[in-house]
């Protein structure tokens, strides 16, 4: 069937191969990697395994994102969810599809961004797929590790009496889209506070390190805040079930989200609880353990933003004490 | 990012995870399936895991393959990795893209055939993810088990003295695929043997029980016939590094290949060795299990077909004994 050419020869999946090559080499529970029918790996006991799939105009654009950075983010996002977990990062796979106006040479710019979070994260680059494609797609499996399926943390574990915490800061993701969606809105800021808040929304950080000291401190429950803080505690919520109520005056706001919120007339708590793409980690504990999980978790920070009670919802409660809904904020970006 | 709706609702989800759900709840070795962050599992002791993307338009047409179909296919295919690994099959992660014009009742649709054959492999749908996409594009990682490492069956391990065999029949996949592409040719044959051609190349079977019972009669290196079995022999070559002689006049080739080529002006022993996704094993086996091998397939058959010596390649020997190489079918199909 040849409509798009057959492309991706042998060759180039050796030279991915070559590319990535190091981070399996490395890895302890790889013991064949690339090239083979399937990677042979030994796991520690239980695996967690998540796969993310983004697509070129529906999660990211050439045109705005260098090849590196999306190769950076697709394997970060991925690796977001075995954060949530409280795994520890073991193997992935890429299935890449690749459009035609995509040489080798830029495969092997992905591949690299892709490389380059693999390192950082201790996880092997263990195999995976080429296929010709009318748009540039990436699909990874990602496998986390434990000793036993007990000590991962799902979503269900909601408890009464227990609190709320959330890793590191909130609103950057979406604030940094805007910064890149309305370049006028720049002004509003220094050039390097609007440069972390574009590095929130391209090159995210899995909270690896952060997911495992939750897992070990207690966490009963745990997601990574990808769609967005209120819809996240949503899941968490139906899954419990559980009653959950945030505070929104306690929110962990990245500095230069109130300036560029207020620059596009927005509300800096709707980029931070509904933008999404944060990629810090929602939690519930047991409140004993808090103190415990402040210290495990640092230098990153780690914020009480509110409790679980009997039910299931989320309710968002601002500074006056009254409920609120997020309003999103779609309705700011350029179409 | 809006110009690609970002459909799959989370509803989306919750269907095609009912639509699946049974083949991981009733899974031994999956403790969470589809619904959380990720999947978790208690492997045997090692794994095997392999990728394999479709894309629509390089890989399959909805317009020649119903959705059920193209499903089935998908999971088999990439299932066949397995079957060559020697492995058990165990768990699959499905990511697929959603063009704009494939509704939920299509998507189910083909999460049928998915479900199918994951329940007929023994294999446990246990997560993935789904995107909006310009194609459909379906992207399965596949993992299998074993109790240890040594127990999957590389490509690297033919060795001299060792005999080539290969399951089952070759060429009825690249035969079906012409009969698909070129309507006229039916006529040469039976409705029933055209709709066998047929099947081969829409519906392969992956050779899950053959590949366990190899790996235990001691095949020591062994790859899935998905590229054709020129092309794959030269993969176990390479990987030797060995030398591979086929005899030709000695080839397994399913009933109506030759009279299709007959037909289409081909020669039978091209269809076999340069069409590929027949999804057959190849594998090299020290000559003194051949008999307990051909035991442990049956009733499928298995073939002697050569025989391995020093070096590295691939040789192709006709029935007058001398070389011989496939000339492919591209030529032989409607463009």
């Amino acid at each position: 069937m040849d409509e798009i050419p057959p492309r991706p020869e042998f060759d180039l999946i050796e030279r991915l191969a070559e590319r990535v090559g190091d981070t399996a080499a490395d890895a302890d529970r790889v013991a064949v990697g690339i090239g083979d029918d399937g990677a042979v790996t030994v796991p520690d006991g239980a695996t967690a395994t998540s796969v993310d799939m983004l697509v070129e105009g529906v999660h990211f654009r050439r045109s705005t994102s260098p090849l590196r950075l999306i190769g950076r983010k697709a394997l970060s996002v991925a690796l977001s969810d075995i954060a949530a977990m409280g795994a520890e990062p073991g193997e992935a796979y890429v299935a890449l599809g690749i459009p035609p106006d995509l040489d080798e040479a830029g495969c092997l710019e992905l591949y690299g961004g892709l490389a380059e979070v693999a390192s950082e994260a201790g996880t092997a680059l263990a195999g995976g797929d080429v296929s010709a494609s009318p748009v540039l797609a990436i699909a990874i499996t990602v496998v986390g590790h434990g000793a036993a399926a007990g000590d991962f943390v799902s979503r269900a574990g909601a408890r009464p009496g227990h609190v709320l915490v959330v890793t590191g800061e909130l609103g950057g993701a979406a604030a940094g889209l805007l910064v890149l969606e309305r370049p006028e809105l720049r002004s509003s800021l220094g050039e390097e506070a609007a440069a972390a808040l574009v590095a929130r929304e391209t090159d995210p950080t899995p909270r690896l390190t952060a997911g495992r000291a939750l897992a070990a401190a207690g966490a009963a429950a745990m997601i990574d805040v990808s769609d967005g803080l209120g819809a996240d505690a949503g899941h968490l919520a139906t899954a419990g079930p559980a009653w959950l109520r945030i505070e929104l005056e306690g929110l962990p706001i990245q500095p230069g989200v109130a300036e560029l919120a207020d620059a596009a007339g927005a509300d800096p708590l709707d980029l931070a609880t509904a933008g999404g793409e944060d990629y810090e980690l929602l939690a519930s504990l047991p409140p004993e353990r808090i103190s415990e999980a402040v210290a495990a978790v640092r230098p990153l920070a780690l914020t009480v933003i509110g409790e679980v009670s009997e039910g299931s919802g989320v309710e968002l409660r601002g500074a006056d004490g009254g409920p609120r809904q997020p309003r999103g904020f779609d309705h700011l970006r350029r179409r």
